[in-house]
């Protein structure tokens, strides 16, 4: 029988290629998404087509209410969503959203008895998060060590984080490999209901340079200026 | 002016005195509950009473839906309720709950420019829960540290757990003294829409028996068997 592991999947281009990462593995795949407040739900639309074009076992899209919280440019609409790169973490960031993020997967995994977790976080082409780096990874799995009835009976979770080195081109070539739709996956900021792309923001930058690094067309589906 | 806190406060003995604690030290108390599927919303209420009861500068109830993972008696009406004491982690256990209550008022904490997190675990008349002990709060304070911007800017978060040591006397002797209605708290796992409590679940049985040891009368309001 395959191992369960709970794979976290926004719907943008990195959780997809963490999910067929994991897949390739041999994991039976729980696809876990978080509806925390986002600007939008097309990243959410774009996270339930690919958990059933990827074959999850089960996708679960969990509420909780962020936007009640504040503080970020992709919660509150009273801030705008930056379309330059500033300096040190930018407004984008959701204040412990990964922590969050984590917290929900260890529930699930702790309930299927799954020991192991996907996420798709990234230390290179990133905004500056620091709940993007391997500390903070390394820190959540200590954490789960001690929080969870199968860590205090000696089973602690593995938190596999493929992507945390990879520059986003290598991201694109390995999802690209593995076969992963990208034109179905919705990575910007302030997508539109229709999941179309900004092409301005951070997040859309970033993506467009990794499909030009690798000379690679760019299926991004941009909305019209 | 004072110094922010977050305190979690779930309707029960143990937050509201944590919340008398924190108050007492001087923090300015920023009241956070959190609803996340328990069967009954008589502790909710109770929480709002008591914020209000107690001088929460704000009262927040944020929504999580962790009834969607199943795996507690305290979220699955499925599974019933204990009667009696077991062996282990009882099937009261929710699942990661502490981990996601923590990283919700570090989300909060952030937005507020708070340093400082309250939390009325306790490791002594407990019902042998992993996430009340004090390995697993160090943790998530080491978590918190690289988890948030105030961490990697050098502000590292502390969460007070000043309950974790005390037996539930100890507890309701001190709660007395800072003048808490403890009339007005529901502890009851099962507890009815008018918050009275059922007196047989390991919850009320360690609450009662703290009232016995100190000779204090119970002001819980049980319901007719």
């Amino acid at each position: 029988m395959k191992k369960a592991a709970v794979i976290l999947l926004s719907g943008g281009l990195d959780s997809a290629t963490t999910f067929g990462l994991a897949r390739a593995q041999g994991f039976a795949c729980y696809a876990l998404s978080v509806a925390y407040g986002q600007r939008h739900c097309a990243e959410l639309d774009a996270a339930a087509r690919i958990a059933h074009a990827l074959g999850a076992v089960e996708h679960r899209t969990m509420r909780v209410d962020l936007a009640n919280i504040g503080g970020s440019a992709l919660t509150d609409p009273s801030i705008a969503v930056p379309e330059s790169a500033g300096v040190g973490i930018p407004v984008t960031y959701v204040p412990a959203r990964n922590t969050l993020m984590l917290a929900l997967a260890l529930g699930w995994a702790e309930v299927l008895g799954a020991g192991d977790i996907f996420i798709g976080v990234n230390a290179v082409d990133f905004s500056g998060y620091p709940d993007c780096r391997a500390e903070f990874i390394n820190a959540f799995e200590k954490l789960a060590a001690v929080a969870t009835r199968a860590g205090v009976e000696g089973h602690p979770l593995c938190i596999h984080t493929p992507l945390i080195a990879w520059t986003k081109a290598q991201i694109i070539r390995a999802g690209t490999e593995l076969g992963i739709d990208f034109g179905a996956t919705v990575s910007c900021y302030q997508a539109d209901e229709l999941g179309r792309a900004c092409g301005r923001c951070d997040s859309c930058r970033i993506r467009r340079s990794g499909f030009e690094a690798l000379g690679l067309s760019d299926p991004t589906r941009y909305r019209p200026l």
